[in-house]
């Protein structure tokens, strides 16, 4: 006989918000991906192209850690026809030392959101000046809004400025952000204007092509760029990698995935180019920021680790506050193939 | 709003027994894995060596299938110490139009059981003479004899052999196959006493040295190897290869996990060498058996694609007898990155 726990995405939009414990918990997943011996297999990706779906499922062990998350993501971008939302999934949380299943977390996506955005925090709390106040956000859809907030539990804001393709949804955005955070947040009319004078750039899009310029940028600004997590995508004109000092969420990932990919295509890096990674600029292994004039730049695809810590908060919340329904699965299986 | 379906162990003990049923789909499977364009990733891998676990992540879609699963499955061979199975696991079944998950499947391993005995049944039915009525299996787990009991929907076996490297352990599982399956089952006294004079010899151990000597095999003899599902597992003396008609149930699999990668490695076959999968022989696009003085080979490693079949059984089966937990996983999400 064995249990798990069910946690449903209301469940866990009650007992893990986007607070501090949640960049804390994301924090020191970095960590130890850069400073014990993690295992991170490379991505599962399954593409439906009729459907025009994708399913990705990563998973990370922790050295340490209880638990480890197996996290299934699909996205399917004809399901708005449909009503439905385009993201979903849900994440697994094992034991690390039975392999038993420990809780189903049916999130929809939720979590993902919650430690992405924490991953912009720690980033910027890692990289970005100290004294930065003015922050711009590139995009306007639920994770530019949750990247806004989160920066907001690791620096000073005071102000801020939204960006987006659609001016009528960066109006709104910027409405719901002012109100909900109590800064100024106003709608730029481009994203050059968003980013003039702001001291964290942050780029949460779909985008395809560069939606951010590298003439743009001026001494002592930090940029997070989090949109790109597959080949097809990128955010950041490769030319940027000359000025800029390069941080990875993980090398691995950001060669084959991220802005760095895109960048080595364009002949602005090499391949076998030495950059930190965000867990090594934590862990005090690598230097990250070492001037106020310079600009930063960390690239964010989106790791296993992630998932693990947040599934982990959750499951030990869940615990805590007697949260989600107890599932019995019944009997013993043999030797299976 | 969407809901989903939840599946204990029990639940699909009861509504997927090991039947022609179960043989049929994962038979559909692997045609489609011949004839359709089938996404099938390279297996999903953690190992967890501090605790001696292992996880897998295996998935595939069918075009033409309404669902796809993700089965996860985890290994920690301490557990019998702690009173737990060493085998573990479930399976997700996703919607291949909207990526929604319809249904989990808490299986603890016993889906895997059925469809890996599956394959052993297709395997014979399309390899092993149509005239055979003797079986012969290594091994004494659950599978070696879920594979007896499945070569019985395929083949008028009279009578069978068990060997195992514990006696004890052969002849009980002898006795329970000869009450269960009403046929005379004797435990052998070595592997080579079981294999002689059988028509059918399946090899279901965990093996990491072969345990069937290629010199041991008559003409007309077919063999399945279902052990070898990772790196360091073989069961068959790769000297096999130069007698037998080599059948792979996914050849990029077998080349890598298989059988097959043994006898490359021991130079009795090439690394590019062509060989034919079971999928092109069920259709009718490769030619298996040829003659009954032939010795046939057929190397399973387990493929995504049976999961995929026997997860969408288990979901239309479920559906039409009321079976399961019906869920409601609420609220939709926003566009997570």
């Amino acid at each position: 006989m064995a249990g798990m726990l069910i946690l449903t995405e209301a469940d866990l939009r009650r007992i893990v918000p986007l607070d501090a414990d949640a960049v804390a918990c994301v924090e020191e997943a970095f960590a130890a991906l850069a400073t014990k011996a993690v295992a991170m297999p490379p991505i599962l990706r399954l593409d439906i192209p009729e459907h025009r779906g994708e399913v990705d499922v990563k998973t990370a062990y922790v050295p340490g850690f209880d638990g480890f998350a197996i996290k299934v993501s699909s996205g399917f971008f004809d399901n708005p026809k449909l009503g439905l939302p385009s993201l979903n999934g849900l994440m697994v949380l094992l034991s690390a030392r039975t392999g038993l299943v420990e809780a189903l977390l049916l999130d929809n996506g939720y979590l993902t959101q919650v430690r992405t955005a924490a991953a912009g925090a720690v980033a910027a709390k890692h990289l970005a000046r100290p004294d930065a106040r003015t922050a711009a956000v590139l995009g306007a859809g639920e994770q530019a809004r949750l990247q806004l907030e989160a920066l907001l539990l690791v620096r000073r804001i005071s102000q801020a400025r939204i960006w987006a393709r659609d001016p009528a949804r960066a109006a709104e955005a910027a409405a719901g952000l002012a109100q909900r955070l109590g800064i100024p947040v106003e709608a730029a009319a481009s994203a050059e204007a968003a980013c003039a004078g702001a001291d964290i750039v942050v780029t949460a899009t779909p985008a395809t092509v560069p939606i951010l310029q590298a003439d743009w940028l001026q001494p002592g600004q930090h940029v997070t760029a989090m949109g790109s997590d597959s080949e097809h995508k990128t955010e950041i004109d490769p030319a940027l990698f000359a000025r800029a000092v390069y941080v990875a969420d993980s090398l691995p990932q950001t060669r084959r995935l991220g802005e760095l990919a895109h960048a080595v295509r364009a002949g602005t890096a090499r391949a076998d180019q030495a950059f930190a990674e965000l867990g090594q600029v934590i862990a005090g292994r690598a230097p990250g920021r070492t001037g106020a004039a310079e600009i930063t730049l960390c690239d964010l695809t989106g790791t296993g680790v992630q998932d693990t810590a947040i599934a982990a908060l959750a499951h030990r919340r869940a615990v805590a506050a007697g949260a989600g329904q107890a599932f019995e699965t019944t009997g013993p299986s043999g030797d299976a193939a």
